[in-house]
């Protein structure tokens, strides 16, 4: 599978993720060509404080062994903050592709210095879609970051 | 609330997993001298990668705004693995109480080097606790943080 294809599958979560009133971040984790699982943002949907889109997918693709991990990637339509960035190296999830960086950047250094591989498409549409949801939406994104008003 | 208090929760938390047949590491969150919420590793009970001690004492306090998690500190009976530590430093908690880090310890260099102020109880009743319990399920254990037998 290549990127382009395992991305779509993060992005259309994340848009999923908008439909249902959500925080539009979408993710998906591809092992061994397909895709194991995907997941998206629950603060909204949930109440939650730790389901990201990365960690709702970890957490949809279940109890995995360290081997299954090690030949994953994961695809996130934003950058990662450091929950989903020490969820990543908890798992030694060796590659991230991700797919803009503009509207929240955290981990990348920490990802990169232990030996992930961290791939930003910078994807217009992506940028967009989060860009103008983020306007509307200014204290829950700032809730979402661990900021405030 | 005195830090001995606080950690005796955490601690009944990590104790109650483990009756549960769960993985026994627990934590409480005190805010404004009060506990918030007390949370422990669900791997077991939730069939969950992402409910570790920490996250799921996260999860339980519920949705709170950056100003709550800055007056917050956290209890754990584990050294906090990287998902926990980036969920830490996501929300900005200044302040992490260890019951001991002899059976395991990987962030506690990340978290102080974010300003996050670290202490290390060394508790030998949470030690023996431990020691006992991992050394009859090292799978089990192994799994939690990543590893594989």
């Amino acid at each position: 599978m290549d990127d382009s294809t395992a991305y779509a599958a993060a992005l259309k979560s994340a848009l999923d993720g908008m439909a249902e009133g959500g925080i539009p971040i979408g993710a998906s984790l591809v092992v061994d060509g397909k895709i194991l699982a995907t997941g998206r943002n629950q603060r909204v949907q949930q109440s939650s404080a730790i389901h990201h889109g990365e960690t709702n997918c970890i957490e949809n693709a279940g109890r995995q062994p360290a081997s299954v991990y090690a030949r994953s990637t994961i695809y996130t339509t934003l950058s990662p903050c450091f929950m989903c960035a020490g969820t990543i190296l908890l798992y030694k999830i060796p590659r991230v592709v991700i797919g803009e960086n503009t509207h929240f950047q955290a981990s990348e250094d920490l990802l990169r210095s232990h030996g992930v591989e961290v791939v930003v498409l910078d994807d217009a549409e992506t940028k967009a879609m989060f860009e103008t949801w983020m306007d509307a939406n200014p204290s829950l994104w700032n809730e979402d970051i661990g900021e405030e008003d």
